[in-house]
């Protein structure tokens, strides 16, 4: 392969772009923790100059009820076609910090990787496409295309409130196709792209018992304890031995898998081994009876418990009846699961599991929907080819495990196909600590979105109107 | 009933008692928390202090591997009977902090109550005593046995030290009778005192799945999730109609009660509307099938969760599948349950249902063993003519849900019947926020103790040796 004018920009430009990524990552930009929301407005800020030094022409903050959002847009013709970027520029909360080896909003480059909240989710990512608009801006003159971008302040919360953002910003949103850097290829050598992401619906369970803590040794055993209603409860969520979700409805719409798709799967290279070197040394891969890792992450549904707390977690012993304990649980839905619905069911299925002797209450919240994008659709087709063009490889495509919220409102409100090209790698340790972004991934990144605008500009190319 | 020297000397120093008490409550003194042990020591050079100034004629403190006690004694006859007095000066933490209406170390006075952490259990006892000391030995000139005096800084920590103190002072320690107030009496107008304890066996659960927390999207569904394999554990450990301990041979050695105890249970009047009443509003009564309220609390061993935790407990959401999940475990134990066995035959139990794709760890202590002493025993009917003067009402003879393991360590160390004369009430909501003191109660209970002591001395007097 040999070096064109875009590819030299960008190893001549590589090392200010690592630092300027450094600085961008400095911020705290915790969306879920109000304490925060001063640092997501100075990130909000700072892509806004970031985009407008990289060539976007016209950039503003949009406020929202919640965390604000960047708009940018550089429209260079109303003949050619537009592009949508959708990113995101807050992060996950960093607990349990002291399982950082370094602070989490100090990022350090330790074997080609940097270390950070947010190197790859997914600020890097963000920040490789405005390094990619620069190289084309630069390097050329101008864009193939007409670009917008959009990076909103609250994925990692739940984008509460980006629907109400997009349904009053849909003309100025709409576009050919949207484009997303929000997910992870298989391996750094063998490039992927994702054409299905799994929805999401959350609840928050919470078992009263007293009205306070009470003494175990003057109560126990004579009033139900909450801690133990909550076991029970969530312990009947799942079916023991095959480990499907025992709530009623909950597979009622899900789409089964066609043989060819369990083909398709089958020929994905990646084994049990080398799924649980990722997963931080899970001992077992382990889930629905029936199906593979990979179906388990890609079509299938799962009821997963993120939290749980209640009584007395401190040093020594205290013997109480909490008044109180609480889980927090998520759902990943597939296609063609609704949340509400999910939402609903678990809760009903969580309310008449509650035994005597105590109250449950459960609030529910529900995200998007599965969104799945056919692997012919001619944006993916040109994708594919810069993926193939940078990395040496033509890529794989993937169901994705995750949920991207927005993905799911551009595709409901404005019917936009989503090409999901993301650069992450599967041990980058997302809202984990000790997140990280290769760099040899941030530069291939850059590039690969750099030539990527030529080839979807091309592939969606309008007939010329006679003037 | 005329007013005697004793109780016209504690009419008149009733105000001061109560401000001196105040005093005492304002020490944090949270042995569970090794940032309050500058606290710990200080609450017990206020103790060793009130001990002089109330009459006792020696006092020091002792200290142990973990903080420290105080012993004093005022011998004054070695031909008339000693007595032990057991209490202690350490307090419960005071988590959750908000729900408590005034500050837990600001003591302050509402209708007739004194609230504070440590008001009921120990603090307002243990001063009961000296107060009651100070009495006799300033209105009579001299007590009418020889009193003991040794007050824990580590009974709400476990009293993990304290079989070791005993161990090393044997001999000083050495009485006729052990004389303990850290317990409750039925009612205002229902006089009691405790004739058996529970014995206590504490427990640590920790599952432990990946290495770090994992993105619930990327690794849901398909690697084990800590919590939920807690939640199955823990669910697992009682039966659901039954409400019975499911741990192999948890039951073997309860000495199951006979027809006498159980109509003796079924005389106190306490029913299960009144007992809800003291319960902080839980909805019902819930517990082991086939036994009242009465007998569970009294006569029956239990396994409770104090405390639960594991992943995001914060605000918003975040999708996890967290490293770890963790609880804490105590069961009360009676006659003939030994505490060791108990712990190791759970902790087994524990372990052996672990789910595939976790490990499961359990660190284990075990308390005191239960202790009875028969209500036909000298100095409790001693005791009992002491309650049956102030209160003007014969008292019930009751068990005890809770554990006191020192009284457990005195009667296999030392062999001394213990008599349990505890003032609090049931609502005092000792262990848990706005803990508070019936001042009434307080003022009986120096009055009573006072009275006790000669009838205690007159109960055990030995025949006179000729010289």
């Amino acid at each position: 392969m040999t070096a064109t004018d875009l590819d030299a920009y960008c190893a001549a430009g590589q090392d200010r772009f690592t630092g300027e990524l450094v600085e961008f990552l400095r911020i705290p930009s915790i969306s879920a923790d109000p304490a925060h929301g001063a640092d997501v407005r100075r990130s909000a800020e700072h892509v806004l100059a970031g985009a407008l030094e990289a060539g976007f022409t016209r950039a503003e903050i949009i406020e929202t009820a919640g965390n604000p959002s960047v708009y940018a847009e550089r429209m260079v013709d109303p003949s050619l076609p537009t592009a949508l970027i959708y990113g995101h520029h807050d992060v996950q909360p960093v607990d349990p910090l002291d399982e950082w080896h370094t602070a989490p909003f100090e990022p350090a480059i330790r074997g080609g990787d940097l270390f950070a909240r947010g190197a790859a989710d997914d600020k890097g990512q963000v920040w490789m496409h405005l390094k990619a608009v620069e190289a084309l801006v630069r390097a050329r003159g101008e864009l193939p295309l007409n670009l917008k971008l959009i990076v909103e302040g609250e994925e990692e919360s739940g984008s509460i409130y980006f629907e109400d953002l997009v349904a009053e910003h849909l003309d100025r949103l709409r576009a050919d196709v949207l484009v997303v850097s929000d997910t992870a290829m298989v391996g750094r050598d063998r490039p992927s792209l994702t054409t299905g992401l799994r929805g999401l619906a959350a609840l928050e369970v919470t078992v009263s018992g007293p009205g306070a803590d009470l003494h175990s040794g003057r109560f126990g055993g004579a009033v139900a304890n909450p801690i133990a209603a909550l076991a029970e409860i969530l312990a009947g969520l799942h079916d023991p031995v095959t480990n499907r979700v025992t709530v009623p409805h909950f597979y009622d719409d899900v789409r089964e898998l066609t043989d060819q798709e369990r083909t398709s799967f089958a020929a994905i290279p990646l084994g049990d081994g080398e799924f649980l070197a990722m997963a931080e040394g899970a001992p077992a891969a382990v889930g629905e009876a029936g199906f593979s890792t990979l179906e388990r992450l890609g079509a299938r549904p799962t009821l997963e418990f993120n939290g749980i707390w209640g009584g007395y977690a401190g040093p020594g012993s205290k013997t109480i009846i909490p008044a109180t304990a609480a889980a927090k649980i998520t759902c990943r839905l597939v296609a063609e699961q609704d949340p509400g619905r999910i939402a609903r069911e678990v809760a009903r299925a969580v309310t008449d599991a509650a035994p005597p002797g105590v109250s449950v209450e459960v609030d529910t919240s529900a995200g998007g929907r599965p969104v799945v994008t056919p692997v012919d659709h001619p944006a993916v087709q040109a994708m594919a080819r810069a993926v193939t063009r940078v990395f040496g490889t033509a890529p794989l495509f993937l169901r994705e495990g995750g949920s991207i919220p927005p993905v799911e409102i551009f595709s409901r409100r404005l019917g936009m196909p989503a090409v999901l090209a993301g650069f992450g790698l599967p041990d980058d340790r997302i809202h984990a600590p000790n997140e990280k972004f290769s760099l040899d991934m941030y530069a291939r990144g850059i590039r690969t979105l750099a030539h990527a605008w030529t080839e979807i500009a091309l592939a969606l190319a309008r007939p010329r109107s006679t003037v």
